[in-house]
């Protein structure tokens, strides 16, 4: 059901000839058809961010956004003043269309950087996505596909609150880090609430959630996530429920973006146990996650534990107090270290589900945090080489 | 020549059967014969590090070192007091041999992290490499294979002073990353020259070379580069063209690691000028080495830099001011980037050679830096993956 899971609101995906495949979808459209309009975004941190994330960050500060417009097949990134026009004038023909104002329209494009796109085909997409609008399952389905590049699936996500729902999509397979973990995604919900809470529930539902998955460490220039309130159930939602979903739908989105990541073959939950601080255990989570050694032996099968301390050990000892000879670490629930040194065989942890667990005992204190990431494989390689560029 | 180019040192490289590899030389002894003793080293920052870094951070404390014992085939970390025992056993084996203290005797392993060391094959090792010691071409050759694991070449370095020498021998292939971008280096002058001066030059030298590696982003537990002089030359050196030719060893054998990464096929350098400092510089250098993305498309032959304007803004404003809009890129000479967007088209690139030179021009004042990398290529994964744990 994706975006349109929630009332209020309508989408479309349509063919516009923007990517470089003939025949795919690659202009999504999402409608809010109200009462309200509020809005709240996160943007990529990227220093080269891209036109679109100038113009939707611009555009959703007043927290009010009536639509958003999305294609894959170009990022229009690294595009100057000619790609910010792009931006602008997208937003143009989607406000002429809906009958607001060009702030009201939100723009976010996926794809090759450092190209402009073929605006012709933009304008006329949405025009035809515009004709197309549906607010059932098609028109959220749609949508979900228009945005996919290397993605091998559609990701979307549908929840229900109190009286009210939370629907949502998202896009990302490569170049996946934090902050912040993933290409485009849009959320969208029926209750009745204000741009503040939304931007707070936004905030704090992204920062456990998109910034704690790391498929290639390659922070990209065009990440946004946008949250979208119909109000069209007429509940005002409890807030902590509230917050609560908006956090489960980004998890949820973050979780499929991971168990699609390029070439991946394992999913690698690392849970950092038992340190001083949360931000020592995410520091130590991301350490390990950065490891492409790690990586590398995950997708051979190795629960290779040399290689999980000797990551860990690069994270300062101010950032995370721990005594190496004091660190436990179970693969698959298999304690194969123990006390900084060997522990149970290796031999003993079962490698084939996709899914591969690690969890790290600081024993250092109580705090701890989860990330998540892929393995890296050959054809991880081979999507990044040996692509057309 | 490596080694033994200096005057006053002795070496060795034996098959000790420690590497898993039948007939491999795996273990080496280099021996300084005087008349001085002086040493100096720096080694891994990693929390992790091995129990033969801690025997032999302790050794070179006082500024002596007599000789050092190598092997391949274990790393001899992560294996707790054990370990540690194992290290100091084989620094006395070589102590009572040469008829010094245990603590004048530097020990350096390199190969899996997590197990011990067969000691009894190491303990007859150093002997039978005791008997064959040679001042030579043959015995610095030697010792140069015997402690080779994934590297396919022995990597060594000889340069000549005014009236002394400096020789030198590296390892190092995978888990290469600052601090410390080397497993095994030992490097030797005949040259008369205090510990404090070493250990000056050392610093000075690694700071700038090893430091500025990365081919794969992760930092080994046993990275050890000793220096050792004889002084057998009886000439002391100008300070400044000694701290040169140290750090011209340096270069030539970091160099030499960069060229034989593992799976390599392409090695890259990354130059940042215009920067506001050469922290800026090196930060925004590291940024872009980091990329597992721009070092997929190096490898695919396409200088992509749409990935590198991506890694580097994802370098802090705070830690290296510069304008998006005034980043200017070569690759191999050409300015395919400017002033933050499209330039010359990326088919004029000649991507042929094995070394690529990425030229990123910040135009934000007037520091520069250089930091060298390897593409990830197919091969990396295989080596990484699908080797027998």
């Amino acid at each position: 059901m994706s975006v349109t899971f929630a009332q209020g609101f309508s989408a479309a995906g349509v063919v516009a000839g923007i990517s470089s495949k003939a025949g795919k979808q690659d202009l999504a459209f999402v409608v809010n058809n109200g009462p309200l309009d509020a809005a709240a975004g996160v943007f990529t941190s990227n220093r080269f961010c891209a036109a679109p994330v100038q113009w939707s960050r611009a555009a959703v500060a007043d927290g009010h956004l009536k639509a958003v417009v999305l294609n894959s097949g170009g990022a229009n990134a690294c595009t100057g003043q000619p790609g910010f026009e792009q931006s602008q004038a997208t937003a143009h023909e989607a406000a002429g269309l809906l009958g607001v104002a060009d702030s009201k329209i939100a723009v976010c494009s996926t794809g090759l950087i450092g190209e402009l796109l073929p605006l012709d085909h933009v304008l006329a997409g949405v025009h035809d996505a515009y004709n197309h609008l549906d607010d059932g399952e098609h028109g959220g389905s749609d949508a979900a596909h228009a945005i996919m590049t290397t993605d091998t699936k559609p990701k979307t996500v549908a929840l229900e609150g109190s009286g009210y729902r939370i629907g949502g999509m998202v896009k990302g397979s490569g170049m996946i880090a934090p902050q912040l973990a993933t290409m485009l995604c849009v959320i969208t919900t029926d209750a009745v609430v204000t741009p503040g809470a939304m931007q707070a529930a936004l905030s704090a539902g992204t920062s456990v959630t998109f910034n704690r998955i790391d498929t290639d460490g390659c922070m990209s220039t065009n990440d946004t996530v946008l949250l979208l309130a119909s109000g069209a159930s007429g509940v005002e939602p409890d807030p902590d429920e509230f917050n609560d979903l908006v956090r489960q739908a980004c998890a949820s989105l973050a979780r499929q973006i991971v168990g699609d990541g390029e070439g991946a073959s394992h999913d690698i939950r690392i849970s950092i146990h038992g340190a001083t601080s949360e931000d020592a255990a995410l520091a130590c989570g991301r350490a390990i996650a950065a490891s492409n050694l790690f990586k590398c032996a995950v997708s051979g099968n190795d629960p290779n534990w040399g290689r999980i301390l000797s990551s860990l050990g690069t994270v300062p000892l101010d950032v995370a107090p721990f005594d190496p000879t004091r660190v436990d670490v179970d693969v698959n629930g298999v304690r194969i270290c123990q006390g900084g040194g060997t522990g149970r065989d290796r031999s003993e942890v079962d490698m084939t589900p996709r899914e591969v667990g690690v969890d790290v005992y600081l024993n250092a204190g109580d705090a701890e945090a989860t990330v998540w990431t892929d393995d890296l494989t050959h054809e991880y390689v081979h999507i990044n080489a040996d692509y057309e560029s």
